[in-house]
């Protein structure tokens, strides 16, 4: 096993998000449950575009967020995905490479256009988010650099797009050549429709050994588990996996690491103003934390301090130096 | 002469801007003088961008700016710009439609593309502008809707699209059709380069009783009449027009009204982020305190109100209700 030259690649939706204020009539009007992620056809995102305020786009995907945000804490970072042809395609690209990451996926030609997703952010900084996943639904497997998964510690992988059948076949795939070289696994579930759809398939990676280091929110560990006590479910999950990080919003988040137990309070925050990202900076925290060889309390604390620079501002990329916020606090 | 059915008509770049944090070192490299504005092509302008930090797009152009903010003041807006057949363009018509503003240019295709404007935030909140004019810049005569015009209370200008020749024309027409309907025409000098350029015809428009109401930053007035006392400035151009609005950062702003003459101290703010759409701001509130039969100092402050807004975050679009702001400070 040769040393690992990246610290970690990571394979998700290529996005570029859009977002707009809205208040919680609209969103209800809507149809759709206010903080949940919904998945939409090019028409239905066109028709909610033309009805939703004033936009600003921003650079996103779960994977690719939480990649980026490891860039700006030190970390050597890849990132797979799949844009298309087209002037938001190259706005994804130019973003995460400015962010110092590795995006070498060769564009797709023709239709349809680079992933959008369409963000309803209520005054109570709750995010609703409507995607249409357009070419990164087409990740081909073709798409995986072998060598470049071999030369990363960690291999990371986002649980939203395991829904379309292309980027599911190039993860396993890519899950395969990362353990044939001795490296880690990691995933987050995402959200919990990802559950409802692949919950039994997730299960079965989980017991089979799949995933070395997973993320979840506490209500998507409960919704993997199907019982309604957080410990128990914590408990569960962790004799399955190496290193299981659970967030639990304001209330921080745990980490059990081979039997050893963390946890950490949320970050003190002046104004929560969009709380899209922070699931993926939380766990991009954690990760920088962990290559850097820091110990399991002080990469939650980092998570925590990368989640609370992201919803401070909108957009689901951070805006401030990640790197000074956490020398300024954890030395 | 018929009621006016809409407050103003503008006439405008339809850009696209591309806000992005730099460092003073990265602008001086670029050898463009920090917090001016410079055109280029779109070779120029792609080289930068791939040298560029992360960046967020948020619809732009100064004149589109002015008309957004206008209409989040109750104000009946409609704009005229030209935007090219693509994602770029399709981003400029959503934002400035969703603020309630009327905009019916036909889209133009082909090359070039949707103008951008790639934006240098420097960590003292100035901002360093690059402009691609692309599409912008063959606004067509045809463009002019005669009747829009002459149903507007204000056409307003911007001095920006003086420079590429076909939409001068079609700003000097729809300048003729609104005299002749009796309708005010309102100018902003934009920037001192378009002074450099113009400043001899800007000069003669001015004489020749072309602009009723004229909007300036103090450098721009002072490089219009190549004098260096203010005061003297200030009295030698508001005894060519009807009303004269001078913006001094910092230090506030004065207007001339057909001899009354009123000031505006800066409004408190807590934190500058980006001062990108101060100017475009300052004019909306002012024209909308206009329109809505306020006094010359309340429709200062309105314009100050509305600036402190817009240099409060990135982007030269209003995030804030900038109605209510209004009514907290003024009633």
């Amino acid at each position: 096993m040769t040393e690992p030259t990246l610290d970690i690649v990571a394979i998700g939706n290529a996005i570029v998000d859009v977002l707009a204020q809205a208040d919680d009539a609209f969103v209800t009007s809507e149809g759709v449950a206010k903080g949940s992620m919904r998945l939409m056809d090019e028409e239905t995102s066109d028709s909610l575009y033309s009805r939703m305020g004033p936009g600003r786009e921003i650079s996103g995907g779960s994977a690719a967020n939480t990649v980026a945000g490891m860039a700006m804490l030190g970390c050597k970072c890849g990132f797979i995905g799949q844009v298309a042809d087209d002037q938001l395609g190259e706005v994804f690209a130019h973003d995460i490479r400015a962010n110092g990451v590795v995006f070498d996926t060769a564009v797709r030609s023709g239709q349809p256009s680079t992933a959008r997703c369409l963000i309803l952010v209520t005054p109570d900084a709750q995010r609703t988010m409507n995607t249409f996943l357009g070419a990164s639904q087409f990740l081909p497997e073709a798409a995986i650099d072998r060598d470049q998964i071999a030369s990363a510690r960690i291999l990371y992988l986002e649980g939203y797009l395991w829904d379309p059948a292309e980027p599911r076949a190039a993860m396993q795939a890519a899950i395969r050549i990362a353990h044939e070289a001795g490296r880690k696994v990691a995933f987050t579930l995402s959200d919990t429709f990802c559950i409802a759809r692949h919950g039994d398939d997730f299960r079965k990676q989980i017991a089979e050994g799949a995933f070395d280091i997973l993320f979840a929110n506490e209500n998507e560990l409960l919704a993997l588990t199907g019982g309604d006590d957080f410990d128990a479910a914590v408990q569960e999950i962790a004799a399955q996996v190496e290193t299981l990080v659970v967030t639990r919003g304001s209330h921080g988040a745990v980490a059990v690491q081979k039997g050893v137990y963390a946890q950490v309070a949320a970050e003190p925050i002046e104004k929560i103003v969009d709380t899209t990202g922070a699931g993926d900076l939380f766990a991009a925290g954690f990760l920088a934390g962990q290559a850097q060889g820091r110990s399991l309390e002080d990469s939650l604390h980092m998570g925590a301090i990368a989640a609370a620079e992201v919803i401070s501002h909108y957009g689901a990329r951070p805006e401030a130096k990640l790197d000074q916020l956490v020398k300024a606090r954890l030395g």
